[in-house]
């Protein structure tokens, strides 16, 4: 694919921070405007997750079948042009069916738990998969160890992430997070050697308190991002989430689901922030924090959509740097 | 189905010991003509392995398959109308395909690895399955605990069963066979007690070596059926095994293969063998053994086939046992 922008950001080396849907989206929008060279994702595996012997990593299996242009299109999530079998003779067996497993997603969760236990960790697992689907950019996990979100919900429960996301399709209202093992998850040198060599992080719009923050309470992680430039494009649009739980969260946890909420939850990280053209109102309380607003669209509904996203966030980092020169 | 038969062996207790598709096809010939209550099938499971995550039985799969009607008539292993989706896409990301596994055979892969994950021994398991399938018989695995049947090749490797199996295609020619973990294997209370209120024990048509030899080896099994009335169904037919490499070991260790291989091999277990109409003139050879032969027709093509040996199996232990009397 022939990669044209009006502005050129050949120079820029870019690191994208992503949890599932919406972070693969803009990742690929990124991988549309970018050299493949300057680009790398890097993904939350919070969501990973052991499921009839399988090892399954939600999160890098989005973004890496967005990348290669497999996803289904309808959900975000899964293969296109998916079939069922082994799902409906597991349901049949009374097994597990909840969480939605096509039968040639399933060949990535056999192939992946087959590698894991050769002894590969998950960078190298993933560096695979993306050399046998020719994604040029890296992809990365967050962390080879193993960090597990928990849900604690209002009733009193703890829900494992894929529970309460897919099995009680997020409804029970949600108290608190944590993140099981992130103490004694390690950065990878990799993930460190990219933030470090990184002229901009773009958080994309993705989950902040399941999908960002999993990989911001990795020991070391924040101080990495000191001194970088980091814009984020906002999840919330119009006060709610496209997708996913990300403003009912907000609510629950009594805070007005917004960009300010987002904002303020990027608190001393973010100097600029992509927000829908519906928000724009609100760019005026950005620019009171500090943040610097960039109005566009910001639903993502076709590939051009998802290039123009990423042109505009990369284009703000560039006003940033500008005013940062001219300041 | 209705069972008819021309003798009542509604009084018999009987336990068959089977391997894969030979046995799994004379215990679907006993679950024909004995009530239900009357047959337990003791299955063996030195063929067991881990497989890219998930925990695969292949005997077991095979008795149950067969038992409960859905195993492929043309292999006699795996099941009837079966997709691979999933090993076709395995093989595309470079995994490992060698195992003919297809979309529904992996659902029971799955939900077995699931039910074990979660605390349920094989025995349990198995019943999970037996219940789900509508299969009255018992199929009990021969211990919960791992044996794992090592393949020693005169070329001086040692391969896992499987590796051996499907994916050397039994090519290398063998030495010797070790039944890994089998000194710590224990007898179930399931197998125990269907041996013990035995009336007549079946060695079905099985491969000696490495589907009868490892059960045989757990420890008090044979304690358990010393004075037993026990009876075997030649694997060998014509110096022939019909399917698998039985014959060709017999070879490959300098015995020449044929009934009386079996009864060698059987030697101070067994009081009656059932063999082929193609052996009738080994039948003197067997009695000069003081094992009472029975001829007829081994080779299981149709179920009638089947239904037909089992009752012929069971006929020639009450002529045993009619001897015995009258002696």
């Amino acid at each position: 694919m022939e990669k044209e922008n009006f502005i050129d950001f050949s120079d820029l080396e870019v690191v994208a921070l992503a949890g599932g849907v919406g972070g693969a989206k803009l990742a690929h929008g990124l991988s549309m405007v970018l050299p493949d060279e300057n680009l790398t994702v890097i993904v939350n595996t919070g969501d990973d997750f052991m499921h009839m012997g399988l090892f399954i990593s939600p999160d890098i299996d989005t973004v890496t079948y967005t990348l290669s242009a497999k996803a289904n299109p309808d959900s975000g999530w899964g293969l296109v042009n998916e079939t069922w079998n082994t799902l409906e003779a597991v349901n049949k067996l009374g097994g597990p069916a909840w969480f939605q497993v096509g039968d040639q997603d399933l060949a990535t969760h056999l192939v992946r738990t087959e590698l894991l236990g050769k002894g590969l960790n998950l960078t190298q697992v993933t560096q695979y998969f993306c050399e046998r689907w020719g994604i040029r950019v890296r992809v990365l996990p967050m962390s080879n160890d193993p960090v597990r979100t928990i849900v604690f919900t209002k009733d009193g429960r703890q829900l494992a992430f894929q529970e309460y996301f897919v099995k009680e399709r997020f409804e029970p209202p949600v108290k608190e997070f944590s993140f099981e093992g992130v103490e004694g998850a390690r950065l990878t040198a990799e993930v460190s050697s990219a933030i470090y060599q990184a002229d901009l992080v773009c958080i994309c719009p993705s989950n902040p308190w399941v999908s960002i923050d999993p990989m911001l309470s990795i020991p070391g992680f924040r101080q990495l991002l000191k001194n970088k430039m980091i814009v984020a494009v906002s999840p919330i649009v119009g006060g709610k989430a496209l997708k996913g739980p990300a403003a009912k969260m907000y609510q629950e946890l009594g805070i007005e689901p917004g960009v300010e909420a987002v904002a303020e939850h990027y608190k001393g990280l973010i100097r600029g922030m992509v927000i829908d053209e519906i928000d724009s109102a609100n760019a005026d309380l950005l620019i009171a924090r500090g943040i610097l607003p960039m109005v566009t669209n910001t639903i993502m509904k076709s590939d051009a959509d998802r290039a123009s996203l990423a042109a505009q966030t990369l284009k703000l980092a560039i006003d940033l740097t500008g005013r940062a020169i001219h300041q």
